[in-house]
């Protein structure tokens, strides 16, 4: 999946010198709304929102509060929600992923970033302003020039992680502006039994063919890490949604996209308790949870509101809680004495999550087959399908998403498919609607970014495609972004290696020649969980990479108006074997799981090494070996010749074509003319 | 120069994330001391601290300081200081460049990074334990076991920086402990009149030859980022002594290697103040300076000593300071009120200097020229005499050392020459001393990592040679490392690109096999000034290369108890020529400025890349064209052949070899022999 869709949300967390790269943005331009007209005009699609505001300014002036702060998040720090918790979409009309809106009794606006500009401005009424940066710095200079000195700046505190409430904290110290936290949420009141209700799915174990451990076996890891941890801590506090759902075995759908549910964990050395809605697990999930009750291993399930009440207790005892930093919220953490407090940026959950063991490693290959059976299916439909003149963008959507569905263990796609021909390929966030979609064509390129959650494991691919003659600066970008994808991929790098430091790999044979792209190059993911896991990836607050971690690889090239590249697979670090070998632990690289040929229309071949080359048939074996009989299995006969004739080796006697491009030696002609007589 | 030598000095400054790479140390040893014994066993080299320690405690509890710690640096946070400012070295006996001492009423301890620890064991005696680490965090937590609550922990706050400073404030915070900043100086106090004296040497003007702009231009400069910038600064402090060097133009010799002498600087929009021991400039140098008396470019010169008594009163006025963190001591620091002053990392001036202009640059390599003369007469001498088995390391150095001296505009080396033979040179941080120094010979690698400091130039190169037959992975390693070395000199980069996120180009080469080092690749480097010129360079605390910053470039591999190899270069940052562009700024590349063949004994050309082959030839063609001239004008005829032996083109025709270790197509060899046919 795209990285432009994560990184937003995560540069706000970041602090120092943790600064991602961010498309350069802040350049003039002109808003869709003309609010200055009498009266002012908006796009159809903007929302009204007088009402709404003039409700919440009443609840603000009884509340005592001069400004109140509503971000896009929900209580767990999720990168996608609810709709129950898009409290920032109803209320100013932008459904985009990232945002935060300040009101104040006589102003209101919203905070975004370049992505999502235009959506904004198409969704928000004359009452909003859109203040274009998402940085709470920027965030924090508009609060102090609309709230006079003495006056309250509100939030809800269990919407924002601790970090995040120091940064505005820290934007108004010393101003004699107050940060007050005011429970309930101010929005929730308004919003009031228009709100959609709490989710009510089942909360479902996943049968044990699909978990890489037990979940008693997890817990005894996690007690194992708090006995040997030098401050001895006597809890852990999990709050993000894929924590607990890792740790017991447990999905949901409470939220798109993400098979999780609501729900808060606090595992101390001799109990456990699951704070969730208790009568919506499933008979086996309870049965689970309660089969060696009583003892440390009977999870005591506990009302989901109960979980900062129940945690206020534990503090009052002789505990240390430990909590990792990007996924608390300051509410829970507001009710923890300091000295009580272990803080980590990451709990010891997310981290064991991030290295699959050799059972889910062996889990995600598999679910990688049969996803890579429905990308196939895909490909040769759009083949035949585009030069007719049938297939639109929404369209193409639609029916990979359908291909997926029909495979085993299918539980829909991983995030909404990014289906983008010609220019809506060069915008970074773009997915098809109804309607309004465009017309796939032998003439253009065309992006399909797409996933799926499988009980065995998460997926996301890109692949970018041309069924005519592509331009010959279309063939050289996406050569050069498939060089960079193997580049990176084949690497060799010492252990604890942080893929900041390596992740230019990606980037240099697009560096040669004077092009780059302007988002991350890769990102975590899961067992049947998140299809960005964090903290693995390629980014400044990733964690090193280790073996048995599962990261995107996805380098692409935009231009503007005209088309879009990426190239995106997943792939697992694996120990390599070197000839020589320094230190105690091997060194790592990468191997794709991701099993889709590439486009053989827009390869360059001049343009690969020797290398590359010898890299990319070997990667071709292992599709033929591994997807091949997949194919044969269901029976597509055709898509099995399809892959027969996409993974058909490249030649190595391209060393020629190589050697003249060098175009130094007199030889190098020569040589050509030689092999090109040997290859006839 | 070898990074370790600075690498330690700096992480102790870093925060967050940006911790650099250390080598991997802490694994149990034995002391060289023998305290145990008694009389304790100390070698000869063990300085008696009795009668020292016992004078600074008497002082410390006539100060009622419980405990008094003592840093390596100067009051300018230099990384070289003088005689004088080595109070850590007089107090303890160790004489190493990074370290820091407690003292307390019934103990002594000294912590050191792992280069230290053989040399601190041989140079102490038993009043000092020894700590093996450099961390604040581990000086603070033994503070804490040494000292009760109640008790003052001191220090002199001259020679602390500001991040420095707080850490140990950090370290000691809501534990019962004072920090407590004392002046005068605790140990000076105890030195008295043994102290050595203050420098008296003379202060002089760069001739305007070896200057790329007046100090006048400079000073607008830096008045007009003053200007523009958005808190409106009126003053600017300057405490690092190469700051001062650099914006008027002068030098002196008051540090070893490091051509600048003890100033502070405050430049307000309206007035200079240069804090300077008056009677040591030279007659142009005060011409220059008050030239333009009275108005805003008259420096006003004023005592070296009244720097923090002046700064006290401008900071009562309307005033804001700005100032660099990295090198204002908290002494300066505290007297500026909060509100007054405007932190950043670096201060303009050291940013400024960082980028050099087309004189600078120009400068620079015509330094570069005469240093790579005396570098070839130096390996030509090598060649002819160690097989007579005639040279050991420290004659090796004091030779280099001569035939740099006799080279136009030379001011001596710019650090204490690295001449190491054999196993030797495994040890990341070595220097010969006379009467224990190692013969070269022809069955060893020989490591020298040498420099100078020229009127128009600073210079830093490393060479590893081997006369004889290197083993086969002495000259694996060696084409790796070189490998490296032209994969990150030839890399194109865009505008804006930090170094750590590049520097990787340089391991990669031995990645691929499971070989790694274990510093940093590079600094940045002055014009006649430091040979390490911060904040250039590829660690994470460095800022973003742009055009017109120079650094070295320097991978290696160390074999313990056998060899070591490094080859490092100084390169410029400059435009790239590219063939698309994206952006409104070019992309960048380096231009290699150091100009000496590397050992074509030890290169084994099947490794490399056509690429990298093309790259190493054109150059040597540079070399040729540069040093070939100045050979000849300086009559040094043998010296020339041995250059044009040395810069031989490499055989492109390699391709054959290249092809064939791919080892995969049976053309391969058949091609191998029609070139063969055709090559000879």
């Amino acid at each position: 999946m795209h990285p432009l869709q994560w990184i937003a949300a995560w540069v706000l967390l970041l602090h120092g010198c943790a600064i991602g790269r961010l498309p350069q943005a802040a350049f003039a331009r002109t808003d869709v709304r003309n609010c200055s007209m009498d009266p002012p005009y908006l796009p159809p699609t903007a929302t009204n929102t007088t009402a709404r505001l003039a409700a919440l300014r009443d609840i603000m002036r009884a509340y005592g509060v001069q400004a109140y702060i509503v971000p896009s998040t929900d209580a767990h720090m999720s990168e996608y929600i609810a709709e129950r918790d898009s409290r920032l979409g109803w209320l100013t009309g932008f459904t985009g992923s990232a945002g935060t809106g300040v009101v104040t009794q006589d102003k209101a606006a919203l905070w975004t970033d370049s992505r999502y500009w235009t959506q904004a401005e198409r969704q928000m009424d004359c009452n909003w302003e859109l203040q274009r940066t998402p940085w709470v710095e920027s965030i924090g200079l508009w609060i102090l020039e609309a709230v006079p000195v003495g006056g309250s700046v509100s939030l809800d505190p269990f919407l924002f992680s601790i970090d995040t409430w120091n940064s505005y904290s820290q934007a108004l110290h010393g101003s004699g502006r107050t940060l007050l936290p005011i429970e309930p949420n101010l929005v929730d009141l308004v919003w009031g039994d228009k709100r959609p209700p709490p989710a009510s799915g089942e909360i479902y174990s996943l049968p044990p063919a699909f978990t890489g451990s037990t979940w008693q076996e997890k817990v005894d890891g996690i007690r194992k890490q708090m006995e040997q941890h030098i401050r001895r801590p006597t809890a852990l506090l999990l709050s993000g949604l894929e924590e607990t759902a890792w740790l017991f075995n447990l999905r949901g759908d409470d939220i798109p996209y993400n098979p999780v549910f609501y729900s808060y964990t606090l595992l101390t050395n001799t109990s456990i308790s699951l704070f969730v809605d208790e009568k919506r697990l499933s008979a086996e999930a309870r049965q689970s949870l309660q089969a060696k009750c009583p003892g440390s291993l009977c999870v005591e399930l506990q009302e989901y509101g109960q979980a900062r009440a129940h945690l206020r207790r534990y503090a009052q005892g002789n505990v240390i809680v430990w909590l990792g930093t990007e996924y608390t919220t300051y509410g829970l953490y507001g009710v923890i004495p300091q000295e009580k407090l272990l803080e980590d940026r990451y709990s010891p959950v997310m981290l064991a999550k991030a290295v699959k063991n050799t059972k889910e490693q062996k889990l995600m290959r598999a679910a990688h087959v049969r996803d890579a059976v429905a990308v196939i299916q895909y490909l040769l439909w759009l083949e035949k399908m585009v030069p007719q003149g049938k297939v639109d963008e929404f369209l193409g959507a639609q029916h990979i998403d359908a291909l997926r569905q029909a495979q085993e263990h299918n539980h829909g796609p991983s995030f909404q498919s990014i289906s983008a021909s010609g220019l809506n390929a060069a915008l970074a966030h773009y997915s098809p609607s109804n309607g309004s979609s465009r017309m796939l064509s032998v003439d253009e390129m065309y992006l399909s970014d797409t996933g799926g959650q499988y009980l065995d494991g998460t997926t996301d691919i890109t692949r970018t495609v041309h069924w005519g003659v592509p331009t010959p600066l279309q063939k050289e970008a996406y050569t050069r972004v498939l060089m960079g994808n193997i580049d990176l991929s084949r690497l060799v790098f010492p252990p604890n290696t942080a893929g900041r430091t390596v992740e230019s790999f990606a980037r240099r044979a697009l560096w040669d020649v004077g092009l780059n792209y302007g988002h991350g190059t890769g990102h975590g993911i899961g067992n049947f969980l998140s299809v960005h896991e964090w903290p693995v990836g390629f980014q400044s607050n990733n964690v090193p990479l280790a073996a048995g971690m599962f990261t995107s690889i996805e380098p692409g090239y935009y231009r503007d108006g005209e088309f879009g590249i990426r190239i995106e697979d997943v792939a697992l670090v694996v120990e390599a074997q070197t000839k020589h070998q320094s230190g105690e632990k091997p060194f790592l690289t990468f191997e794709v799981v991701s099993l889709v040929p590439y486009d053989r229309n827009l390869i360059d071949l001049s343009l690969l090494s020797q290398d590359q080359i010898q890299y990319l048939n070997a990667y071709y074996d292992t599709i033929r070996a591994r997807v091949g009989p997949e194919l044969q299995r269901q029976q597509l006969e055709e898509e099995y010749r399809w892959l027969q004739r996409n993974t058909e080796p490249f030649p190595l006697g391209s060393a020629a074509a190589a050697t003249a491009t060098l175009g130094t030696l007199a030889l190098a002609s020569l040589l050509s003319v030689l092999l090109t007589g040997l290859q006839a």
